[in-house]
C-alpha cells in the first residue's frame, strides 16, 4: 500500500474548526515582521495523533514532551528572530517548559491580611525566575512569538501550509524547523469509526496507511527559498546518518538534524549537504543544566546567515519571486 | 483471542525500574494515616499507553487530560480525606490545573532592584490564586497527598496492584476512584519491535490483545471490603447505562460513574446496584467555572459514609480480616 498524495490528503481530510482564527494570526504576524524586516522561523514541536475513533478516545500517538522545540525557541528569541511557535496542544512551551508540575506554585509565599493579601515568590527563587520572567516579558511585549496549536496529524498539516503560505513572502529570511514529531502512519478519515471501539467484539486490527511526506510540496512549491531544517529520530545508531542524508537528496532542503532517542538531550548530527556535524555536550554542560539547543540554534543562525548572503544583497528585501529557486 | 488472565500479565510485565520507590511511599503513607484512622481514597487519572516499540517513539494512547481525578482530588481533601494520586506523568494536577500554559508567569510582576529583585502576583490575581495556593500549602504541610505516576498500562497496573496491598489494611476505609482512562488492548511485549517500525517497509499491521480485566482481581481478592468506584466513558449515549449495570453486575463493585466523552464536563450518570442518580450542572454553573466533580465526590462521601455505617461498629478500627466479604 503507498501513501496517497499530498493533494489528495487536503481533499479528503478538512481543515480543523478554528483553523480560519489562526490562519488570520499568522498572516497578521508574518506581514508585520516583514514590514519590519524581522526574519521569522517556524519552529514545530510535540508529537502529533492520530485518532482511531471519530470521537476521539483511542489514537496513535508520537513520542515527544515537546523539549527541542520549546528550547529552541528560546535561543531563536535572543538571535532576534521573531518566532511561529506551532506545538502540540498540552506539550512544553518556551519559558513555561522550566516550570512544570508544582515548581510554580512551590516558590510562592502568601502573606494573609485579608483584603490585603499579597502574594510574593521566595527570595532564593527569584534568582532562577527573574531572568525567565524577564524574557518571556520581553518576547511578549514585543510581539515576538506567536503560539498556534495542533492535535491530530491532519491539524499539524493544514497549519503548516498554512504557515508557508504566509513565510513565502519572507523568502530566504525564513526558517523552517520541523522539531515536530509527526506520524509516518495514519487511518484514512473512512475507515475510522465512529464510536467508541467495543472491547466486547474481540480486539481490534488497525490498518495504518502511510502519511504522504510533506516536505516534498513543502521545500518544492511552498517555500521554495526558504532555509529547511527538518529533524531525524532514531533509536538504531547504524540508521541516523545514512537517512539523514537520504533524506536530504530526495526533499533538497538545507539541514538535517539527527539525533537517537536515548541521547537526544547531549548529541545531535547536524547534517547538510556538503558537511556532518556533530554537537555533543559534556558530562559537566549536562549537570550544569545547559540546553543543547543553543548551541543547535547558534549553528542554524550562522548556516541561515550565509544563506542569506548566496541569495543575494537583495535578501533583506525578502521576496520569494526573485530568489533562486531550489533545483529539483 | 481472548484476554490472558491477570496473573499471566503480572508473569510476563515485569515491574518498572522505579517501583520499589513508589510501593516504599506507598506503605508509608497508608501506614501513617491507617495509624491516625483517616480515610484513604485511591484516585486514578489521565490515560495508559500502550507502546508499539521497545524504545518508544510510537504508542496508542487512550483520551485524558486528567480533569476528572485531579479536580475530584482537590475535593477528596476538603472532606477530610488523605488521596494517593495516581496519575499519568504530565496529566493535569490537583492544583496547579487551574493554572496551564502561561497563565501563572502573566500573573507576576517583577521589581528590578539588582540584588535586590522582587517578583510579586499582581493583585488582581491574588484573589483568584489565594484560596488555591492555600489549599494546596495545606494538603502538603499535613501529608495528606501522596503523587504516584505511571505512563504505560502496564506501570498503572503495578502501581495500582501495589496500592492495593497497601489500602486492603484500612478495609472498608478505602475508597477507589478509577477514573484513569485504562487501555483495553495491548501489544504483548514479545510482539513488540525493538526499534522504530520504518515506514520505508510500508505501513504497519498492529495486533492488539485485549488487557485482561484488573476490577476482577482488585475486588475479589485486593480490597474486598474497600468502596471501589469505576468510570466508564462512551461515546454512544444507549450504551451508557446497560454498560455500566453489566459491569456493576460482572465485578459486584459499589459504583460506576457514567459520562459521554461529548457532555462529560456537566453530566455524569452514577449507577449503583439499587440506583441512577444524574448529575447535571445548569449553564450558569458552567458558566461560573464549578466542578461537577464537587458533586460526585460529595455524593461519594455519602455512600461511603453508608457503606462504613454498614460495615459495623468496628469500621474505625479497619482490617480487611473481620469486614463481610463481597459476595461473587
Amino acid at each position: 500500500m503507498t501513501s496517497g498524495s499530498w493533494e489528495e490528503f487536503f481533499a479528503i481530510h478538512l481543515p480543523p474548526p478554528d483553523f480560519e482564527d489562526n490562519r488570520s494570526l499568522l498572516k497578521e504576524f508574518c506581514e508585520r515582521h516583514e514590514h519590519y524586516g524581522n526574519k521569522i522561523v517556524l519552529v514545530t514541536s510535540g508529537g502529533t495523533t492520530v485518532p482511531l475513533e471519530h470521537n476521539t478516545v483511542r489514537f496513535v500517538d508520537n513520542f515527544s514532551a515537546g523539549t527541542r522545540g520549546s528550547a529552541s525557541t528560546e535561543y531563536f528569541l535572543e538571535h532576534g528572530y521573531a518566532v511561529i511557535f506551532m506545538h502540540r496542544q498540552k506539550s512544553l512551551e518556551p519559558f513555561t517548559r522550566h516550570f512544570t508540575g508544582q515548581k510554580l506554585l512551590d516558590m510562592l509565599d502568601i502573606q494573609e491580611r485579608g483584603p490585603n493579601t499579597t502574594i510574593t515568590v521566595k527570595p532564593d527563587s527569584v534568582d532562577v525566575l527573574a531572568p525567565i520572567l524577564l524574557r518571556y516579558k520581553a518576547a511578549h511585549a514585543a510581539g515576538a512569538i506567536l503560539h498556534v496549536s495542533f492535535t491530530t496529524v491532519s491539524e499539524y498539516f493544514w497549519l503548516l501550509r498554512a504557515a508557508c503560505e504566509c513565510l513565502a513572502n519572507l523568502g530566504p529570511r525564513a526558517v523552517l524547523y520541523l522539531a515536530a514529531a509527526v506520524s509516518d502512519f495514519y487511518v484514512p478519515k473512512d475507515c475510522v469509526p465512529t464510536h467508541k471501539i467495543q472491547s466486547e467484539s474481540g480486539p481490534p486490527i488497525i490498518q495504518l496507511h502511510l502519511v504522504p511526506k510533506m516536505l516534498a510540496p513543502l521545500v518544492n512549491l511552498w517555500v521554495p527559498t526558504a532555509y529547511v531544517v527538518s529533524f531525524k529520530l532514531e533509536t538504531d545508531e547504524n540508521l541516523l546518518v545514512p537517512k539523514a542524508r537520504a533524506a536530504l537528496e530526495k526533499y533538497k532542503h538545507k539541514m538535517v538534524v539527527g539525533n537517537m532517542l536515548q541521547t537526544r538531550h547531549h548529541r545531535v548530527i547536524m547534517v547538510t549537504p556538503d558537511a556532518t556535524q556533530e554537537i555533543i555536550l559534556t558530562r559537566e554542560e549536562v549537570h550544569a543544566g545547559v540546553d543543547i539547543e543553543s548551541s543547535i540554534v547558534l549553528e542554524i543562525v550562522r548556516a541561515h546567515a550565509e544563506h542569506l548572503r548566496g541569495a543575494g544583497a537583495g535578501a533583506a528585501a525578502g521576496g520569494a519571486d526573485w530568489a533562486p529557486r531550489e533545483p529539483r
